[in-house]
């Protein structure tokens, strides 16, 4: 596999996983500016009695505390699932660089779709997004989930 | 003191214990459905290393610990300043009854400024929002705590 293959691979594995501790079947993975990559995470919502402990909140923080700064700059982050408002939100206090993500959410998210946050005035800064990666796995995996919920 | 000026006595003493510790002066007080006070916090993003340890989500997954769930219906949650998009997010999330807030925050806020979130579509629960109270102390404290800045 090349470098992106393998990141993704590893987002769609955190994603399965959370789905099988029934989570929402999200995964992130966050690379550092040589490439790197730093942290992985699903959600954990329900696991850790948290309801912030999305995939991408959770692998921000990670990296935040390993470098020693509340601030990633240079840093890109994959995630299978088109960010929420909380999520957009630690993504652009965090100074991410470049965001990719899968699967649109019509529903919930917060880059296309709902508040679309990081082209409000009020956001300060915006990361390079670029969405439809693996977006039919992503989307069929929260298809599974929420079929085997109800 | 009565009860309501207890609370805000405790959230203004986190948001100037914040401002002392070089953190943006903001303080949270979140009360349980009986009205006790379960959790209060002010900004630690600087000291913790995590850009998304603002004072209400820090108020919030605290509380949500103590109780052993992602969910706190029925609480309520004073804050000295209208909450950006994260917390604004982790309030709904998190389902919390009634938010009341002091200064509004036309740069960053997300409840009447903004992305105005919880009037969105896709903002799934929305508390009973309160606004204006110590509205000039909050203001005046983060105008102090940003001229000691520049």
């Amino acid at each position: 596999m090349g470098r992106e293959d393998t990141i993704w691979a590893l987002a769609f594995q955190e994603a399965r996983a959370a789905a099988e501790a029934g989570e929402v079947p999200v995964g992130a993975v966050l690379t550092a500016p040589d490439g790197t990559i730093v942290a992985s995470a699903g959600n954990r919502t329900l696991r850790d009695h948290d309801p912030t402990a999305h995939a991408e909140v959770l692998a921000i923080r990670y990296a935040c505390k390993s470098v020693g700064s509340e601030r990633l700059p240079g840093y890109d982050l994959y995630v299978t699932l088109e960010p929420c408002p909380l999520c957009a939100a630690a993504i652009s206090f965090a100074r991410i660089r470049r965001l990719y993500y899968g699967a649109s959410d019509p529903k919930s998210g917060a880059v296309e779709n709902g508040v679309q946050y990081f082209a409000d005035p009020t956001c300060h800064h915006a990361p390079d997004a670029y969405a439809g990666f693996h977006d039919r796995e992503a989307a069929e995996l929260l298809r599974a989930f929420f079929k085997s919920k109800r």
